[in-house]
């Protein structure tokens, strides 16, 4: 199998070097297990903080050693009970081209009619993030008004769908026109470009006068700021992601923080695993999608050999939807 | 009657200037009203928000009005029934000597056989704050690591002795020596003086080890980066006023701020006046006072002209418990 390993761990912004692919024997299969070839890798904003040495709630890649990462396949071999050759499973083992697990590792894909693919997007961990993140942890109710960053992302436009499909005021932020008309088109009432010139706090102040009661955050900095100048009473904050400084270690520099005192704010951080066992998400989504809510959007590099560059994208704004690696 | 009015805005650290003692006349009582002689004064940080003109949770203070703050004072003359002339009340009318209030915004004080003075401290407002926020915002509970900022302050120095009588590890900070070895007197199993140069970030990561599962904040900036970097999972914080920023309206540099979505950890302002109806404080606190564990300490400038001195004293640090004036 070819697999990509950390090389080096990086600084700042990470470059070609610091991944390397290399070739590594797979074992013979024991009792339990299953081998896999993979269509498809996923690439996420997460993984940068894997690329540390620094305890977080998943350990840091280990240098020299394959990643791992989101990934769908197939089986084809199987020493496990229940799991069939041909069979279509989703799994951790990403970043390479084949693989070998336990059965306990691996979960056959749901009948929902998606593609594939879609596990690893709205139907997978980015939209588990969305939907939870938005109805359990901000606890967003009808008539709420949500502003979400980074509204083109895998999650950020599964957020702005699900807020839609139900009955939410949504204000989105992406990067560029094309973007802000694709965010658009997903039913945002709002977009704003934050690559316009216009300040984020000052935007979101002509998007939403009234103020927001949930702000949904992938990228921290300056979105987290306006947000806190445009919070109503009671507002929810979901912390998903800090993009913002990932790569750059840089202190976050907040000017409306104390507001979060007179306005009753609540700021929670979460991660999606702690979610992952509850009922609702597939039927939910399921539900959207047949009533025409919910558009799927992927940006697509080829080739195993690709996934750095595709990586990469993530952090220069390079996706609109969710960054898909095809094997 | 005399009182001191808001001359003019403060700019930053308000100066001597921006405040004006000025004579009225107070009218005859109509029906329903009684006259008070104030005999304790409340100077506390919150009211420094009041000074500006900007909407919040408490209106501005009107300039060349009477100014507002919790006092305690002895009815001298009543026509409101229910409410006897010699009785002891609580009410908003302060930074004044006397006042004319309809009996809906007095209340006399309970009987807990404690001095009248302590119903603007432990007993009042600032003993509610510490009380609600330290275990209904923060959900402290016994065997909990709580930091608490400000600990030498009225809040501060109520959450260390609520905190050590309901069973928890209380690390406080303080600024000096003298403040530091009075939060060790109360209880506080740690103390870090903010004043001795080591950083917070370091003093708490000695003073905490394992992490914090609550972080009272009192006063932001470089204490609520330190909380961040040492919150475990799941840690809760309780966020009361961040009185670093109260005059010097600076952004707040946050280093630490990503770690929150990986601990899960929950960010929540609150306002003590949204608990003020809840059962079981004074139950409680009577409890707590009779076993011995809730001592009490004041700073008292006598006299209605040293108020704004009072006022000024507790940004400079000036305080130890609750800051008093006394007519």
């Amino acid at each position: 199998m070819k697999a990509w390993t950390l090389a080096a761990r990086p600084k700042g912004t990470p470059v070609d070097g610091d991944f390397a692919l290399v070739e590594r024997d797979l074992p013979a299969l024991n009792e339990g297990e299953v081998r896999i070839v993979n269509r498809w890798l996923s690439v996420d904003p997460y993984m940068r903080g894997r690329m540390n040495d620094t305890k977080s709630y998943v350990p840091p890649f280990q240098l020299g050693e394959p990643m791992q990462g989101g990934a769908i396949g197939e089986v084809v071999e199987s020493r496990a009970d229940g799991i069939a050759v041909g069979t279509m499973v989703s799994h951790m083992a990403g970043w390479r081209d084949e693989a070998v697990l336990p059965a306990a590792h691996v979960q056959p894909l749901p009948d929902l009619g998606v593609d594939p693919q879609a596990y690893l997007g709205q139907f997978g961990m980015p939209g588990m993030t969305a939907y939870y993140g938005l109805l359990q942890v901000a606890e967003a109710k009808p008539g709420d008004t949500v502003f979400v960053s980074a509204a083109a992302g895998a999650v950020g436009s599964t957020v702005v769908q699900i807020a839609k499909a139900k009955g939410m005021t949504v204000i989105g932020s992406a990067g560029g026109a094309e973007k802000c008309d694709w965010v658009r088109s997903l039913g945002a009432d709002a977009v704003i470009d934050y690559k316009s010139g216009q300040s984020v706090v000052d935007a979101l102040g002509e998007a939403a006068p009234d103020g927001i009661d949930v702000y949904f955050d992938n990228v921290g900095g300056d979105h987290l700021d306006a947000a806190l100048a445009h919070a109503k009473p009671n507002a929810r904050f979901a912390i998903c992601g800090m993009i913002d400084v990932y790569n750059d270690a840089k202190p976050t520099s907040l000017t409306y923080l104390a507001r979060l005192i007179g306005n009753r704010v609540r700021i929670q951080g979460f991660i999606v695993s702690d979610f992952k066992d509850q009922p609702g998400f597939y039927r939910d989504m399921a539900g959207m999608l047949k009533d025409g809510q919910l558009k799927r959007e992927e940006t697509v590099f080829e080739g195993l050999d690709r996934t750095p560059e595709a990586f990469l994208a993530l952090f220069t704004g390079g996706n609109k939807g969710k960054m898909l690696v095809k094997l």
